[in-house]
């Protein structure tokens, strides 16, 4: 409880002046004065670092130290923590990290590349050094869920954690589904608008989800980060006929990302999931996140908020500067790192649930006994099933969705139709979230 | 980050053995190994103590020290924590309390009403001590939403925080709209199932609600916990009409706490609200509990989980008693309660918004023309209005939501139609969540 006895300011490095770090340098100012009552001192940003030094942020920068090394931060005795918000797994962002950590400087982050695939190294420095690394911002941007994951469930076993974790992929999908407009249609607006980046791979293709739940799964389940066993998929080959299937069946389309752990081994996955009507997660909409745990004694807890933005993320990072300021932290993945175990990813395939298929088909007679009896083959049983008339312009969209069954048995069928030339194109996949 | 180098196990004194006492216990036991590497030593019960040692709690009791007078654990050294699990305001929770503290042994609790009345005196002997005065599972059982807001939204400036805090009136009000069945009915059945107190006014008068709100009002603004200025109505005059003319008019009804701070002073409430349908308070069902914090960088957090429960509770216990286990604690309510503001009660009157009135009149002609003519002279202009046809026995039922305007036009409405022989009861009033 040093809190109370300490006074002198927290002198902050902020490396990185993008929207984030605007959004932190704000957010001192606006604050100040309540959030050093509450961290029981003011904290201050002593020195910045960016790339181009001339670039205007429409934040006035002139009380600070400008520094172009930003190499020379670590060493500084006027810094005692260093905030990182250059981003990119490697490169600058990572040797700050060691060069910080390793000379004993404690260091904040929202990179969750850097600690999806350097986080056990990162927090072994931290741990040998005794001090802080810290990345609320790194997941669901504004929501407390690193906090409420590693302190608020710590004492439940956690079966599955899962969660809207992008929220460009979520802004496409609801606005998709809200205007029944295409999704080409709908990026391309995102990204006039400045929702979804010139080159929006690393959101639509899942990586920046995948990101994050890897870091879930090591906080929920003590587990080793394991980035390479996140099966991604993304939302591009989500159609406007997707959506509107899945709403006549009771479901909405969003980009989940899924842990869960047990005997069988640990289990992540990305992709866009049928979500019955009655689940928090179809409520979600436009760019908000939310992440569910469930956990064996608290039951299901529910984090709903802003994911992503200046404000939002800045309340992250400077939550953040609070606990080191109050003294109020600990090792960076719950447990120390020799605490953590490694587990054998699970076998999708045994995974046991319902799944949705979408096949596009020629108009011609016998293509939905030859899909049929491709399911009877791999022994997948039909719970319903949609065929429009031919509303296509150049075929037949047939939306099915199976009975609870393994995982195996879905990819079977696609291999026993693989080749059919009753089908016009690759049929999509995707899993309902029971 | 003592916890890197504290194996010795915290030794728990739990006293109180009802449902919440058991779930501890059964938690400690299920969990231990788990709890052990998260908190950086085993979380060892050693001595317990209740009112009545021979009833049955269906745990085995006998690993622990039973102890008759409770007065005697605070000055015990094989006690590293005191876990409070009695209940009540003043008598013996409150006096372990003041003892436990004036003795220098950390206290945990999930008493809201003691907190409510003397949560400020509590964490004064605690700050004396430099010792912790852990209250998670005050607020909301399972949702880590103290923690939520001392240390998740800490940065923020908070304009308001609320939601629904009692999972018995959720229950109640979500069962009355489910089965359109009658308040009195379904308070019934949730006392034979065991959702409700035999004496359920606690619940249902809106106190418990009222407790928990007062301190999350401190929390979030920073001010001194204030239960007295706490307007509370509970849900004992909504009746099965508003949840069906709520409905109608795109509302939910739901038992609202909410705090709100600027300089108009501080307004803290308790009181059936209509919830639109498109804010996630309206898909709280049953007995879950949700909190909205709206701080001005975060912008809307959501929190939804478990409110009650052996389970749920205990959950939120047992991460007190890691995070003083991990030496990662400060000031109970965020900051010294030195730093803590008074704040003078704003006036209600002066509040904007848009209400629900519901007036239950003689069938006869001209009585329409009498209530709009007082909500006319009150300045009270109509929004929509449902009369529905002679379907009560001995009334009709007009409902009306007004546009939005000062709170003491409404109820300058009613005085001018206060002994009116038009009116078979007193009119209902709810405010709109907007």
């Amino acid at each position: 409880m040093t809190n109370l006895h300490r006074h002198a300011p927290l002198r902050v490095a902020l490396v990185g002046l993008g929207t984030v770090g605007g959004g932190v340098i704000r957010l001192l100012q606006a604050n100040a004065e309540l959030i050093a009552r509450r961290a029981g001192c003011p904290i201050q940003i002593v020195a910045i670092s960016a790339r181009d030094r001339n670039k205007d942020r429409g934040v006035d920068l002139s009380p600070y130290d400008w520094v172009d090394d930003m190499t020379t931060l670590p060493g500084r005795d006027d810094v005692d923590v260093v905030v990182e918000l250059i981003g990119g797994a490697d490169g600058p962002a990572l040797t700050l990290a060691r060069q910080c950590l390793a000379a004993g400087k404690p260091f904040v982050t929202a990179n969750k590349a850097m600690l999806a695939h350097h986080g056990l190294d990162l927090a072994t420095l931290a741990e040998k050094a005794g001090i802080a690394l810290k990345y609320e911002a790194a997941v669901a941007g504004g929501i407390p869920v690193i906090k409420g994951m590693r302190e608020g469930a710590a004492a439940n076993e956690i079966a599955r954690v899962y969660g809207i974790l992008n929220g460009t992929c979520n802004y496409i999908l609801t606005t998709m589904e809200k205007d029944k407009r295409s999704f080409d249609d709908v990026l391309k607006e995102a990204q006039e608008l400045g929702f979804a980046e010139a080159d929006p791979s690393f959101d639509i293709d899942g990586i920046d989800a995948a990101h994050k739940l890897t870091i879930l799964a090591s906080l929920a389940f003590g587990t080793e980060l394991d980035f390479d066993n996140v099966a991604t998929t993304g939302i591009r080959h989500v159609i406007a006929a997707d959506i509107a299937e899945a709403a006549a069946l009771g479901f909405r389309i969003r980009l989940v990302g899924m842990a869960q752990n047990g005997p069988e081994g640990l289990f992540q996955r990305v992709h866009p999931m049928l979500v019955p009507l009655d689940h928090p997660l179809a409520h979600v909409d436009g760019s908000l996140n939310a992440v569910v745990v469930e956990g064996n004694f608290v039951g299901r807890l529910f984090f709903q908020g802003r994911g992503a933005g200046d404000g939002p993320t800045a309340s992250a990072v400077v939550a953040d500067l609070i606990d080191v300021a109050r003294d109020e932290y600990g090792d960076a993945f719950a447990m120390p790192v020799s605490a953590l175990t490694q587990q054998q990813p699970a076998d999708a395939g045994a995974r046991i649930g319902r799944a949705y298929l979408r096949f596009k088909v020629k108009d011609r007679p016998g293509v939905l006994a030859e899909i049929a009896a491709a399911m009877r083959d791999a022994g997948v049983s039909i719970e319903s099933m949609i065929q429009r008339g031919n509303h296509q312009e150049d075929g037949v969209l047939i939306a099915i969705v199976t009975h609870a069954g393994e995982e195996r048995c879905v990819l079977d069928t696609l291999e026993r139709l693989a080749g059919s030339d009753s089908l016009l194109q690759t049929p999509m996949v995707m899993h309902i979230l029971d």
